[in-house]
C-alpha cells in the first residue's frame, strides 16, 4: 500500500460525530466513514484489520471443528414467528415487506435458520454432533446507535451453533467453542474476562460472556478476589438466613407526618422509635415498594410492585433481564390514577391488617420481593394511608408476596454468591457470548433425529457469537495514545510502515527498495512515498495510522542508517540500512 | 474436508423447486439450500467455490489498481432521492423504515454511496484518478426470482467505480476494468462474449456487457460474421435510404371489408390492388400501429402509438430499455375507452386527410416510428374508420411523427449496423457489465474537484459490475453432465477428490495417507472416508460433487495400484500408488 495512491485522507481534527477515542481515531486515521446512523463504510485500512480478525476466527473455528456456511441476511418471517421472536424483538428488529406484501426481516441472529438447515439435511444421531458457523452481516434497529462500531445497526458477527443429541455432547461442544474463544482473543491481543451471564431473551441455561474491560463499556460486571466473575445481570444475591417469627413485636401503624420518602422515615424513626436491638435505624430497615409497569412485546401493560430494602435501588438492566421479553417502565400518572389505593410515598403490602398488594390482595397487583426480604424479617413499610407507616411488619407473619425477583442493584462490597469474597464492580464491552441454548429452538422448529433405538429425540443446541466489527473498535479503544492508534501486530493493517522522509530521490529509491525487500519476506508494508509532504506530516500520519513498527528513511541515510521506530514505546533508534530487515522482529 | 463429517447430504432426486440444470445440481450436490424465494444459504462446498471466485476477482482488481472498500447494504433514502433512483427503481427496490419511521433501502447497487465517499475524502484533481470496488451483498425485489442463483433477491456482486477528471481518463479506467474482466473470466474458465449494451436505467454512454452464451440465458444477443456483437437492446437498425416523394401515387382510402389484421389486409391487397412495382404484397408493406402505455415510476400513465412495418413485432426488452425508467404495457380496454378515435384493427396516423396520431394530431397521442419508416416510404395503414385502409400513405408527404424509436424485434438475418454481415441470434447470461457513467451521478451529488487552475470541475465516473454468486451458477450450468457437476479446476471446491472404496482398514489408511500427502503439496482434498457406504454410492457422489480429479483407493490396492479418474473425460486408469501424486497434473 502506497500512501501516494491509497484511498485515505487523515483528519487533523476530531470529528464532531465521535465521542469515544476508538471512534474518533478510526475516523481520523481513515479506517471507516459514517454512511448513516449506526452504519459505517469500511475504507481499505479498516478492511485490512477486519480481514485479519476474520482470518484468526476462521482458523480457530476450524480448529474447534466448526464448518462455515453463509445465510441470507434478508429472511422470511415464518421461522421467527415459530419461535415468537418476530414479536419479542420489538422495535429492535428491522422488518420489511416485498412487492407481494409478504413479511421479511433483516436477521439480528440466525438460531432459527441454523436449526432449520440441520433439520433439512440431517435425520439421525449418527449425523451428530455438528457445529456450524458463519461470518455475516447482522442488523439491529438500536434505539441509540453509539460509539461508532461499538453499537451499530449493521455489523458483522461470527455466529456459531452446535447440535448434539445429549446434554454431555452440548457441554463438550460448549467447552470447545469457549476454548476457541480464549485462543482467538489471546491471538488478537484482546484483554478479556469471562463472566457468568444472564441468558436473557435467547432462552437456555448455562451462559458466559467474554467482556473486554473498558471504562466506556456498556456492561457492568463484578469480580471477587476468589475468582468469581459475572455480568451484573447474572449476579445472584446472597440470601441472609430466615429469622424466627416467634417473639417478635406485633406490627403497629404509626403516624409519620410528612415522612413521604425513605430519608424522612428513617429520621422519624430515629427521633421517635427505639429499636429493640439498640442499633440505629437505617434505610436498610425500611421496605421500599416500587411500582413498575411491564410492557409485553404485544403491548400489554401489567403493573407490578417490587419490595426491596430502602437502601437499594432497582437495577434497570437486571430488571430488563428478569422480565424479558417484557420492557420495564416506572409506573406513570395514568397507572396511579387507575389505582387510587396506591398512595405515593406510603405504599405497602398491608392495609388495615389485610393484604393490599399481591394477586391475593385487594389491589390484585402482583407483588414481588427482593431475596433479602426473608421469612421473619421485620420492616418499616408504608401503611397505604397518607402520613402513616407500619413498624415491625414481619414477612411470613404479616405479609406475603407472589414471588422473589433478584433485580436490586449490585454494590461494590456485596458478597460473591460462591463465598469467594467481596465483589468489585467494573465496566466492560461484550466481545463474545457462549451459551447452552438447550432444546428451546429445536422444540419450536421440530428439529428431531432418530436415536440408537429408532426413537425420535429433540436435538440440544448451543449458540456462540463474536462481534467481529465491534472487535475492531475494542482493539482501537485498548490500543491508542493521544497521537493515534497502536495496533497489536496480529491485527495491524500492515506489518511495517516505511516513511520516506526527505526530498532527495535517493530517499524515495531506498524506501522503495526496503519496502520491496520486506514484502519479499512475506510481510505487508505501508509505504509513505508521498512527494511534497513534509516529514512532520508524515510522522504524524504514521503515529495516527498506528502500525506498530515504523522505519524512517531520511536524514540518517547519509551515514547509511535508517531509524527504527517502535510505535508503542516511542523508542526510536538508528540502525545500519543493511541490518534494518534483521532488526524487525 | 472429510465426507464422514462434512456438512453435506447429496440428493438422489431432482428437487421440485429447480428447473435449470445448474440449480438442480447445486442443490443435489449440497452446494446451496433454499432459504426463501430468491434467497439461498451457502453450504461449505458452495462457499468454497464462491471464495475461489472472489479471490480471482480480488487479485485482478488489484492488478487493475482498484482498491477495496465495503459499504453497508442498509442505506438511508437521501442519496437515492438525489438521483431519483429511490423512485425510478419502482417495485425492484426493498424499502423499509426504522423505529423512527425514517426511510431506508437495501441497496441494489452503490453508485450514490461511492460518489459521496469520494466527495467526502477527495477535493483535488491531484487525488484522481481513483478506482474503488467492493464485493458485497446486493438486494433486488425481483418480480420473478428464478433459476436459483441466476436471478436471486439477495446476491453478491463485485461493483467497481472509477473517478476521473477527464474523458480520456475515464476511457483508460474503463479499458483497465474491461481488461481485468477478460482476465477474470479467462482464469475462471467462463466462456464469454463482449456485447454492446444499452446503458438502460443507469444512465451514461459507452456500455458493454459480458455475456456467457447459454440456452437458458435471459439476454438475447446478436453476432455477425464480421465480429459485431451486441445485446439485443443495443442493436441499431440499419436504416434504408430515403425515397423520393415526387411522382408517387396519391394516398387513397379503400374499403377493406373484415381486414382487421395484417394478414387479412395483405390478402385483400393481393386480391384487389396491383402494386406499381409488380411485386407481391407482404406484411412489410403495411404500417402496424401499436398502442402502448408508458407508466412512470411515479405512476403516471401516458399512451403512445408506435408505428412499424407489419412484419415485425415490438421487442419488449428493447421497448423497456428505450423508455426506461418507465414501464411499458400494452394499452388496455380502459385506455381505448378514453380514446374512441382509436378503432382497433384500423388505427393509422391520418383520418380524412388530417393528422390523427401525434402531439400535433387530433388525438394528442404521441406517435413514434420505427427507423425503417423513412421519408418517402409508402404504406398501407388503417384509416381510423372500421373496415377502411389508406393505400400509398407516404411518410413526409401524408404523415409525420413525433420521433423515431428503435424497439422492433431484431431478427436472425438482419444486417449488422456496422456492415459486418447478417446477424445471428443467441442467448446468454449477463455475468459482467462495464460502462462509462459520465457525469450523471457526480452532477446529481455534487462531486467536484479543483482542477489545475483552481476551478471546480465535475468528476466523470465509470461503473463496473460482476455477478459473483451468479457466476457460480453460470459455471455449474456450463460444466456438468447427466451425472453431476464438473468444475473447472480454478473454482473446484477442492483440487482432488479421494475415494476410499472398500471395507479393509488398509484402504482407509492408504486413502488417508495419500490425502495427507496431497495436502502437503499445497493442494486441497475432499476425502470420502465414510464407513459403511458402498463404493457405488461413493462413486455417484464423486460424480455429483464434480471435483475434476478423482483418485480411487480400492480393489487395485492389492496390486499396489490406485485409479485416477478424470471427471470430465470419464477416463479411468490404474497407476502405481507411489506415482499417483506425480500423475496429478
Amino acid at each position: 500500500m502506497r500512501l501516494s495512491t491509497l484511498f485515505l485522507r487523515t483528519l487533523r481534527e476530531d470529528p464532531n460525530e465521535a465521542e469515544v477515542n476508538s471512534h474518533k481515531l478510526l475516523l481520523r486515521a481513515g479506517y471507516i466513514r459514517r454512511a448513516g446512523a449506526g452504519l459505517y463504510t469500511w475504507l481499505p485500512l479498516g478492511l485490512a484489520v477486519k480481514a485479519k480478525i476474520e482470518k484468526v476466527i476462521r482458523e480457530e473455528m476450524a480448529n474447534a471443528g466448526a464448518q462455515e456456511v453463509f445465510f441470507p441476511a434478508l429472511l422470511p418471517r415464518e421461522p421467527f414467528e415459530a419461535t415468537n421472536r418476530w414479536t419479542e424483538y420489538g422495535d429492535n428488529l428491522f422488518r420489511l415487506q416485498d412487492r407481494k406484501k409478504t413479511d421479511y426481516l433483516l436477521a439480528p441472529t440466525h438460531e432459527e435458520m441454523f436449526t432449520l438447515l440441520v433439520k433439512d439435511l440431517y435425520g439421525s444421531y449418527k449425523d451428530l454432533p455438528v457445529a456450524l458457523y458463519q461470518i455475516q452481516n447482522k442488523y439491529r434497529d438500536e434505539a441509540r446507535p453509539r460509539a461508532g462500531l461499538l453499537r451499530g445497526r449493521e455489523f458483522v458477527m461470527k455466529d456459531a451453533y452446535s447440535f448434539d443429541v445429549t446434554d454431555e455432547g452440548l457441554k463438550a461442544a460448549y467447552q470447545a467453542q469457549r476454548d476457541a474463544y480464549e485462543r482467538i482473543f489471546t491471538r488478537l491481543g484482546v484483554d478479556y474476562v469471562i463472566v457468568k451471564a444472564d441468558a436473557g431473551a435467547m432462552g437456555g441455561s448455562a451462559s458466559e460472556e467474554f467482556l473486554s474491560p473498558s471504562p466506556i463499556g456498556e456492561d457492568t460486571f463484578v469480580r471477587s478476589p476468589g475468582g468469581y466473575a459475572a455480568n451484573v445481570e447474572a449476579v445472584a444475591t446472597v440470601v441472609p438466613p430466615a429469622i424466627a417469627i416467634e417473639g417478635q413485636p406485633a406490627a403497629q401503624v404509626i403516624a409519620t407526618p410528612a415522612a413521604s420518602n425513605i430519608k424522612r422515615v428513617v429520621q422519624f424513626a430515629t427521633d421517635n422509635v427505639q429499636r429493640a436491638d439498640g442499633e440505629p435505624w437505617t434505610a436498610a430497615h425500611t421496605l421500599k415498594n416500587n411500582v413498575m409497569a411491564l410492557v409485553s412485546p404485544e403491548g400489554k401493560r401489567e403493573l407490578v410492585v417490587f419490595g426491596l430494602p430502602g437502601d437499594r435501588e432497582v437495577d434497570a438492566k437486571r430488571a430488563e433481564a428478569a422480565f424479558s421479553p417484557n420492557e420495564v417502565e416506572q409506573a406513570n400518572e395514568e397507572d396511579f390514577a387507575k389505582h387510587p389505593e396506591l398512595i405515593k410515598g406510603y405504599i405497602g403490602p398491608v392495609k388495615d391488617g389485610k393484604a393490599l398488594l399481591g394477586l391475593e390482595g385487594s389491589s390484585k397487583i402482583r407483588y414481588l420481593l427482593d431475596p433479602r426480604v426473608v421469612e421473619g424479617s421485620a420492616w418499616i413499610s408504608g401503611a397505604n394511608e397518607s402520613e402513616k407507616h407500619i413498624f415491625d411488619l414481619v414477612k411470613g407473619r404479616d405479609f406475603n408476596a407472589d414471588g422473589i425477583v433478584d433485580i436490586a442493584e449490585v454494590r461494590e462490597g456485596d458478597q460473591a454468591p460462591d463465598g469467594s469474597g467481596e465483589l468489585q464492580l467494573a465496566r466492560g464491552i461484550e466481545i463474545g457470548h457462549v451459551f447452552q441454548l438447550g432444546r428451546k429452538y429445536a422444540e419450536a422448529l421440530g428439529l428431531q433425529v432418530l436415536d440408537e433405538n429408532g426413537k425420535l429425540v429433540t436435538v440440544t443446541m448451543g449458540s456462540y457469537g463474536i462481534g467481529v466489527t465491534r472487535l475492531v473498535a475494542v482493539l482501537a479503544e485498548a490500543n491508542h495514545d493521544d497521537k493515534g492508534l497502536i495496533w497489536p501486530s496480529a491485527v495491524s493493517p500492515a506489518d511495517v510502515y516505511v516513511v520516506a522522509a526527505g526530498k532527495d530521490d535517493v530517499v524515495y529509491e531506498t524506501a522503495e527498495k526496503l519496502a520491496a525487500e520486506i514484502v519479499a519476506t512475506g510481510r505487508t508494508v505501508i509505504l509513505d512515498d508521498r512527494l511534497k509532504v513534509s516529514p512532520g506530516v508524515k510522522f504524524g500520519d504514521a503515529e495516527l495510522v498506528g502500525v506498530p513498527q515504523i522505519i524512517i528513511v531520511g536524514k540518517g541515510l547519509e551515514q547509511g542508517e535508517v531509524d527504527l521506530w517502535d510505535r508503542r514505546t516511542g523508542e526510536r533508534r538508528a540502525v545500519p540500512l543493511q541490518s534494518a530487515l534483521q532488526e524487525l522482529n
